[in-house]
């Protein structure tokens, strides 16, 4: 009883912070999800639990970490829904000629550049869990600087108007190109990492098994159930049906040890376009965004801990990583469109928005941490790499934006969320 | 990690079972929220455990029930809000004089047939524990007696479209002070039990300055901020704003020993009516309803052991219970309605609405065993007597229902949901 009550108390401190948060960085042309993932760290043991520790000890004792990981493991699974029920294929295959020069850019570049990065830091013990081999540490570093904010990249596509334009579609098509590169790797290694083979055949065959039944089952079911009444608004029993659908796949993606965020994403992709779509994510999106979600960010927080980061060396190895990851994907991004044939300002636009690794990286570290694959240490590092990278991405994009092609599509007014 | 993984599947069983059950039920004139009860009850000890043990303790094993019931109270606490928002105090004011008598009889006859009940049941050691006073035993059984399935009776008047009738409002206004009355009630016990009279004076005094801060403090600045932008869309920013004063008051009304749904509730009550209003209740009910209430469905049914009635006399004294709960609190309702100028159709109505127990009842009742109060015993015929009472509810209703008054307000198209 005391938990539930406690339980309260938690969410209202959670809440508050993103909210001031949001609020500050708004005058730092912070969009709210970047606002978010900062504050849930400063709700950890490297800001509030570092100035007021009996305080932080109070609000967020140890006996609630369960409480507040289920919760947000829950928050995770609605919102990945919702972004695979947004997630336009269409547009990833229209920018597909665009796309190819600056996704392959945006996927070898960072994996050479991680891979790299993984086998020197397995020299030290202080970054690997006991038992990563080399190509796994290094597949996982590969997969993590890879990674693109995806969701938030098409938010702030879409925000700004640009959805149709040359510099949208190609950041659009590059960043779903590799993140589903990245999250594929991630499965493998995930996969991999399990001692009992017969773990990772489980893996292997059930993600395939997974991919078949969504495709070729789930897929057309829904799609010929909603075209029975194309324009019905969705009822609360067909709210359950598709909730209780979701809750299946979340748990089934979670048994055969990949993550229940890839089955979430898939089953939203699938789910009939149109007003159908539009009535799940009405009805989901609104809770998941304003409580559930902010669950997740806090949590990543307080799994961060600045106070690891002793010394010197601790800092450099930081930067590095940091250096590594806008090298490998923000420039490396950019220099293709521009050897693309894109102008400077459109280039920099595109590598800027590739190299925000946002919630997305976020949720990688998360899985690599609880599965023992990487430190406390390499977490912390990873995370500030994406809240820095993060960070830059809204202002770098707003300094070259007067210089960006003004075409027809840019200037038709957008169906903008504020989030 | 496997908490997490488990608690998907735990919540894709508890969604099924409301959906098989409510699809049944349906066939019985049972609303949703009856079904969902039940499905709770089935899922729990007394047939699926009873069946089915080792499947029982591989879904719902033991380290997964604070999870479920922190979270259950997270989805009663919204769903109460959103109950709140549905509430018009104007309706209310208008049938002060019949929800007033109402309200009285509520709680006058069910007190009092109740502390006789309890004063014979004291005799027989098997009902109440160790230490517990005769008059502690008279006033817990009066309460347990008093209390309506205030979140359920809101929810069967929602159902049925009667959310703005003047039944409606006459069932909720009168339930929701006999509830706080009773809850008031068992606050008191529990301080005298405890020998503790100090959390009797926190929740009396801090109900009442929550009262006051919530009149004339919160409703005040929510209608002066909102009619700035009256038609306006809510946004994600005012939608966070109202979690934080949510969970800040469900927190607040748990801490004083009172309930969150108390603290929820009075905070919907005063949210603005209009666009506001609409705007909240679309982006929480789906969810809540959708994915949240039901494991507060399935937490109590975990908790109530039908398997502990065995023998006649034992049966015959959850009969009585049964037969005295119904006539001091259906019956002395129904019939303060009619003595308060009422139709008899909608004084039946009233009755058995107040009559059912639901939930609520079993929250005090787990109180009540948790503290030692009442042994499992009388806590498994109180239940006995709270599912009956409930399930009677609906098709008693039903049977009345052509005969109730249609004035204008009943004849208004509600904003009820079809669920």
């Amino acid at each position: 009883m005391e938990l539930s009550a406690h339980f309260f108390l938690e969410l209202a401190v959670i809440l508050v912070a993103c909210r001031v948060l949001t609020w500050l960085g708004k005058r730092a042309l912070q969009p709210p999800v970047v606002c978010e993932m900062v504050a849930g760290v400063l709700l950890g043991p490297s800001l509030l639990g570092l100035l007021f520790p009996e305080f932080h000890a109070m609000i967020f004792p140890k006996a609630t970490m369960p409480l507040i990981f289920a919760v947000s493991q829950v928050g995770l699974t609605l919102y990945m829904f919702v972004v695979g029920l947004e997630f336009r294929l269409d547009l990833l295959s229209k920018g597909w000629r665009g796309s190819a020069a600056v996704s392959i850019a945006g996927i070898a570049a960072p994996l050479a550049l991680g891979a790299l990065l993984g086998s020197r830091l397995m020299a030290d013990p202080a970054y690997f869990g006991a038992g990563v081999k080399s190509w796994q540490a290094m597949i996982f570093t590969g997969a993590a600087m890879s990674i693109t904010a995806f969701p938030m990249l098409a938010r702030i596509i879409m925000e700004r108007g640009l959805a149709g334009t040359r510099i949208g579609t190609l950041s659009l098509g590059a960043g779903a190109f590799d993140d589903a590169a990245a999250w594929t790797l991630l499965a493998i290694i995930l996969a991999a990492f399990e001692s009992n083979p017969l773990i990772a055949v489980l893996a292997v065959a059930g993600g395939a098994a997974y991919l078949l039944l969504i495709a070729f089952v789930v897929k057309p079911v829904a799609k010929s159930l909603v075209a029975r009444h194309p324009q019905a608004s969705l009822s609360p029993a067909g709210l359950r049906a598709v909730l209780i659908v979701l809750m299946i796949a979340a748990w089934y993606t979670d048994y055969i040890r990949l993550h229940a965020v890839f089955g979430a994403f898939l089953l939203g992709i699938v789910m009939p376009k149109g007003t159908f779509v539009d009535n799940l994510r009405d009805r989901i999106e609104p809770l998941t965004s304003g409580l559930l979600v902010p669950l997740f960010f806090a949590f990543s927080g307080l799994n961060t801990r600045l106070d690891l980061m002793a010394g010197q060396g601790l800092w450099m190895v930081a930067l590095s990583i940091l250096l590594i990851a806008t090298l490998g994907k923000g420039v490396a991004c950019g220099v293709a469109a521009r050897l693309g044939g894109y102008p400077a300002a459109e280039s920099v636009a595109v590598g800027t928005l590739m190299n925000a690794r946002g919630l997305m990286e976020l949720i990688l570290l998360n899985i690599g941490l609880e599965r023992g694959l990487i430190t406390p240490t390499l977490f912390t590092m990873m995370v500030l790499m994406a809240v820095v990278t993060t960070l830059a991405a809204s202002p770098v994009f707003e300094l070259v934006r007067p210089y960006l092609a003004t075409d027809e599509e840019a200037k038709r007014p957008s169906p903008a969320k504020a989030r």
